[in-house]
């Protein structure tokens, strides 16, 4: 079954933007600007411009915006700190963008249950500065400072998801603005349930495309008492992957375990100044007490000498430490430094681990074959990588090879059990890719409760089930 | 919206058995036992008998009997094991039982990638066995030895939940046949996804009313190098409870942390000849490296005496952690020793581990006033605990009594904001509290999607959103 799209055709905007001028004074804007920047993310997809932008400050006024929208069957995105990679907030079909920047309290912070709850457009660094000398910390770390309400919308996660898990693992609970404006309260403050249908995990992820969500409880967890980070260095991918995995079926439990290949590797040493040598490399971070990180830095190292690792450093003081991630984060900057006036293409892929080294060994092939320069960065404990393809925004050629790389990882993951996209969500970039991964079963019920939940299809039109 | 429930009415199924022998030969039966035993789990609630069971072998067996039943607007109920604690299976508006225990294979297992995918009537002692000398496991252990298929349809935990998750987390994905009888399959075998509706969880606690689970991929663990049990003794709840939150805050790792009150220590004493000191205990297990869990044990003692805890005991050899976890596991049967003939009546909220102690304090109170032989256990890691009340099943007015104590107990945990159960489900048991937990606005998110997934209402109804 495929959603209705009769619903949504363009009309005159004007009487509904009145209406919410009514609402909201001058917390809505039509300038040509303004609607632009909120027309696309980070990534390459065309803007698409909504009609009007509604700056939100609270639950009910989000509901009272979205109740006059559903009236003139008018479709509503959602907006967080406009850092999406796959073209979720594009209005393909223009309407209202509500952006939630504005909804930017910390409500509550539990520390003896190590939860809180944030209005969604408080972002991760903010939350995590709000925490500061708590003792406690919010992990998911997406690399942008994205808003808490995208993060949950589009099942973020990050380096450090091997150990603190993804947005799924970490929304405990939600308050959401149906498609007819009712506010719904998904889960309670206790840490598991067997109380009926999972409304929090069927939110998570949806994009928008089922409610706007407007509230956000989260898991929390303690500072451990040491860090460190190491950085080692393998012969190639397959040797770094072989080590990951042992060192996840040890149960050693790395806080972050990152590849960057050889050719980011190169970008980062010509950009940070950095001497690195120039091989597949893992950097890791290790989170436990002091004898724990020691032991679990003592196994890592024993493990990755048996797959021929050489050259670990291990930087135990922050300062190493923050200058070792600033290089790993760099690497999008440097290898833009080594190709000025491109663009990154990020790729998303995600297949179970035992295929990784296949999945990134065949990936390479491909690129070298392409022409393309498309380094490669991944999360392996999760089995997640990206490659950034840098292309010259003029060169058409160049972006329909960019696109062609990107669809055949997708189906080489797919293919090995694994996603199209492990972290950056659907968007428009993964509409085409859904129903190989899915089957058509799973997408007739993924439309199915689109059509229930959204039956004017106002929410985020023409994603995820759109396909 | 209400479920329609005109769709479900008695009517002669004497053609669709027929219908359904046709397809099965001798697995279907309507053998007044073989419906007896299939119409109860293992609570108090009344048998329902349905008015045929299936013993199906495969998922494509399972779509084709949905489709019969569909057909004519039969019930289907899915059958496990027969171990579910609220009423689960009961048949309150007859109709055909699927009953799950010969997809009894494990189908894959990989190493690599800690997952395995199993057909719904494995059980989770049969798995393990199944894993044995194979270095990995699988952690999560209701105490019954229920199928995989039923913990996952009532997202079922247990002790080690602290440390490994309940069923909600360690389910990758699944197999399920929908109530038109088609064959959907949800998740992929990647460790995380963003690609559209996390269909997976939706299932996941759904106690088969939007369609039969028939296979399951699960996340599996290596086990640690060491594994040490600890019992420990303090001078109430509260102490037990504060010592809970900071092992937890303090991000000590424990496998097992799990209270266990006076009252049954008392029973357990006179049931299994044990001596331990008659005061409020929690009984611990630690998992890691040898040293991880001599530091585990060190720093769990040294919190513990800050509480006022006493008689430390730790159980390092394999023998000594079973008698004590065998004691633990005993409880039920201590309970029933001391009162001959009567039954337990299992009750289950979970509330933030922050208002644990007052939680279990206050219902200690209400026991005793009630006059109530109801001792106490709980997953205290989680927040959760369960009475037992033990009842004289001839005795009308204690039942009553029994019932008041449990709707107090429950309605005391989600004024703390917790949940009426945190691990056995709804089933019809709890179905009257639903509302007051969720709220009208989720309940009816819910009931639209049951009503979208399943028209006719004929998956397990009666449950869950009949409320």
């Amino acid at each position: 079954m495929k959603v209705s799209e009769s619903a949504i055709e363009a009309c005159d905007r004007e009487p509904l933007i009145e209406q919410l001028r009514t609402l909201l004074g001058d917390r809505i804007s039509t300038n040509r600007s303004v609607l632009e920047q909120h027309g696309h993310g980070e990534s390459w997809h065309p803007t698409q411009a909504p009609d009007a932008v509604c700056f939100a400050q609270s639950t009910e006024e989000v509901a009272a915006i979205v109740k006059l929208c559903a009236a003139s069957q008018t479709p509503i995105i959602a907006f967080g700190s406009g850092t999406s990679l796959e073209g979720q907030v594009q209005a393909i079909k223009g309407g209202i963008c509500i952006d939630l920047s504005q909804m930017n309290q910390v409500l509550e912070v539990n520390q003896e249950d190590l939860d809180c709850r944030v209005q969604a457009g408080v972002t991760r660094r903010q939350l995590n500065r709000y925490l500061r000398d708590s003792g406690i910390f919010f992990p998911i770390d997406p690399g942008a400072d994205a808003s808490i309400g995208g993060m949950t919308a589009t099942r973020a996660s990050g380096t450090n998801a091997v150990r603190y898990g993804t947005m799924r693992e970490n929304v405990l609970a939600l308050t959401v603005v149906s498609a007819s404006g009712e506010i719904i309260r998904t889960g309670t403050r206790a840490r598991k349930s067997s109380a009926g249908y999972d409304l929090t995990h069927l939110f998570v992820g949806s994009e928008g495309t089922l409610g706007v969500i407007t509230e956000i409880s989260l898991r929390l967890y303690g500072l451990t008492e040491a860090i460190s980070a190491a950085i080692v260095n393998f012969p190639d991918v397959r040797s770094a992957a072989e080590a990951t995995i042992q060192t996840i079926q040890m149960g050693i439990p790395v806080a972050r375990i990152e590849i960057v290949d050889s050719a980011f590797i190169k970008a980062i040493n010509a950009y940070s100044k950095t001497d690195y040598a120039e091989l597949d490399t893992l950097f890791l971070e290790f989170h436990g007490t002091r004898a724990g990180v020691v032991e679990q830095v003592q196994m890592f190292d024993e493990i990755s000498l048996e797959f021929g690792a050489s050259g670990f450093q291990w930087a135990e003081h922050e300062e190493d430490r923050q200058r070792l991630w600033r290089a790993r984060h760099d690497a999008y900057y440097a290898g833009l430094a080594l190709r000025p006036g491109y663009r990154g293409y990020v790729t998303d892929v995600c297949v179970p681990i035992s295929r990784l080294a296949d999945c990134i060994a065949e990936t390479r092939a491909d690129i070298a074959t392409s022409g393309l320069f498309a380094p490669i960065i991944g999360h392996v404990g999760d089995g997640n990588f990206h490659t950034t393809i840098f292309i010259d925004p003029d060169d058409d050629a160049m972006f329909a090879k960019a696109l062609e790389l990107d669809k055949r990882m997708v189906q080489r993951a797919q293919g090995m059990g694994g996603t199209c996209t492990g972290e950056h969500g659907i968007g428009l970039g993964k509409l085409k890719h859904m129903r190989r991964e899915h089957g058509d079963g799973a997408i007739e019920v993924m439309q199915t409760i689109k059509a229930a939940l959204d039956p004017q299809n106002i929410m985020n039109p023409g994603k995820i089930v759109d396909c």
